[in-house]
């Protein structure tokens, strides 16, 4: 089975509360846009391409109740402005929120607003179904990628953070390459590391490992170097929480040291995105802001303190990986490319290889 | 001030209880060698220095009251057996109680029982005064050498887990030249890794750095890198378990991730060791064995679960540092080496440059 953190049926959506796991499953009702609003804020759904599913999923929730009236253009436009201010740095939401507002307003000048609505809603729940399937394809297209350098040997695979069905619509990017090479019977063990300071890998990466009965072994952000020394690493696979067009890439904090040391040990190096995390409007990584997040996340954990009184703390939420550690490519649905190769092929200059 | 560990004056000693650390400042009477043992063992004092330090300490205080009787050999023999056990893994109070040993019999030659006690007194409190001044060499070594880089400015330093008054007999060795940067008015920001799993970094140097007003600032082990590039690192410097003759080096686990980031960022990275810490009987990094502790170091914090439950975990405490990635040098209390000095050096063949 895959795990399900993203339960929508026409009119209702419901979200795992990923703040209570991994001791507890409990979903969440989202009724209103700022349900998703919080719920996003607060981190109860994170990861880049969910933001953006849940995000226009409670808009399409409220739509479907009337929302809006009789101008649901102004309505869409305030809710989706208000959902993109939750976490600026999640490029998705910002990219479907204009591809969102859009179509809108063009759909806007030969309907009614029932009419909008409807084709709003049905625009939104497409979205949901795409991003699944675009998943696949990049579990698929990595697997493949991985496995063309080792033709009959099982893998071994070191990730970070969590981007499995938790932070997606479902299936997930950089562990859909994990999934789809358990699928094909071709992976040996997956290593995730912890991900401090929000344990993003030892809470969540390690409950889907554990929940599909794919073999993972946990390990320290610090370890991640000795483990590519010693466990015989085929390949380093992370997410993205946007890839400018030189194929720079921010990501979770720690994705840069982790392709500093994979660089170091000659292990290829991929990043798994859909070609919706990639923002092409942004020449290199220097363009991007790192959002800086509370030092609570370093001193305590759950409330309890565990840091020393007093201690001024630096937390980063992202890292900028420059294109030239990203030795392996750029895993999309549309195929692998090498960063330099990203910008013709988003642009349908170049296809998969 | 310089935060004190173990508080010693003739006759009496008392430990700072590192197990209410960060949260709770209290000492700890050590009448008895008994007291030591239970410290030692239940890690209310810890670090391969501070045990031995801590050890034979208590000894001292057993015989100023008069211990072992007329046969104060058989007594020192029985307590150093007795302290030896406590913490088998930590070589310091093993080499101590050796050379202690043949000290006492030497002595127990030509001397009385009162005589006996008080040379041994003197030794053991020698070795506090020179565990503490090798230190401070230590620290001025590395702070010159480091300094000699950098005429003018003011440096910002990297270290990882704790190597302070915590876990030496006081001051402290890669934290010591941290310390002495700062006397010398030259230490713009330490930035220390809160080193997981066991949160040295968080609870105890950042303890340290709050107690004596050193600027500093807690990052996570994965944000080292970013720190690298965005805070203009001066030098990386961190402690060593055991450095062997090639200049390979063992230290906590993350210390060989931070080296290979500060190579790729041309950052020079230092080992601050005492020579006691060095072990020229071993030729390379390759004859270390790799301590794996438990899971639950990582599954779990103060008892309370963080990690998915079942998930596989692989807990190995230190990593080697290969000597070519240890740029800056060794700096010890003869002074900065290259690693490839270091066996000349430790065998009186060079002297400190």
């Amino acid at each position: 089975m895959t795990l399900e953190a993203i339960r929508y049926r026409a009119g209702s959506l419901q979200i795992l509360n990923q703040l209570l796991l991994p001791h507890q499953t409990a979903y969440e009702e989202i009724r209103t846009v700022q349900n998703a609003y919080e719920a996003i804020k607060s981190m109860k759904v994170r990861g880049a391409p969910a933001i953006a599913i849940v995000g226009c999923l409670s808009l399409a929730v409220e739509l479907r109740a009337g929302a809006g009236g009789d101008d649901p253009v102004t309505f869409i436009r305030e809710s989706l402005c208000h959902l993109t201010s939750a976490r600026p740095t999640a490029v998705n939401m910002g990219r479907a929120a204009r591809e969102l507002m859009e179509f809108a307003e063009n759909e806007s000048m030969e309907k009614n607003s029932e009419q909008l609505r409807e084709s709003v809603i049905a625009w939104i729940e497409d979205m949901l179904a795409r991003d699944v399937n675009d998943n696949k394809k990049i579990g698929n297209y990595g697997a493949q990628h991985i496995l063309s350098g080792v033709p009959r040997d099982s893998v071994t695979i070191l990730t970070h953070c969590n981007t499995g069905s938790l932070a997606t619509a479902g299936y997930g990017t950089a562990l859909g390459v994990v999934r789809s090479l358990h699928a094909l019977g071709r992976l040996k063990r997956v290593y995730c590391t912890e991900t401090r300071p929000y344990n993003q890998g030892s809470r969540l990466t390690a409950y889907e490992a554990v929940a599909e009965g794919i073999p993972a072994t946990l390990i320290t952000d610090s370890m991640a170097a000795l483990t590519m020394r010693e466990m015989n690493i085929t390949a380093v696979v992370v997410g993205a929480d946007r890839v400018v067009a030189n194929g720079d890439t921010a990501n979770k904090v720690g994705t840069y040291q982790l392709a500093i040391a994979a660089k170091h040990h000659g292990i290829p190096f991929y990043v798994a995105a859909p070609s919706t995390s990639c923002d092409l409007s942004l020449e290199s990584g220097r363009d991007i802001i790192i959002e800086v997040r509370p030092p609570e996340e370093l001193t305590s954990i759950n409330g309890v303190p565990i840091a020393a009184p007093g201690i001024e703390v630096w937390n980063p939420a992202f890292d900028v990986t420059p294109h030239q550690l990203i030795t392996g490519g750029i895993i999309t649905e549309l195929g692998v490319f090498l960063p330099s190769e990203l910008q013709a092929a988003l642009t349908g200059r170049l296809t998969a290889l």
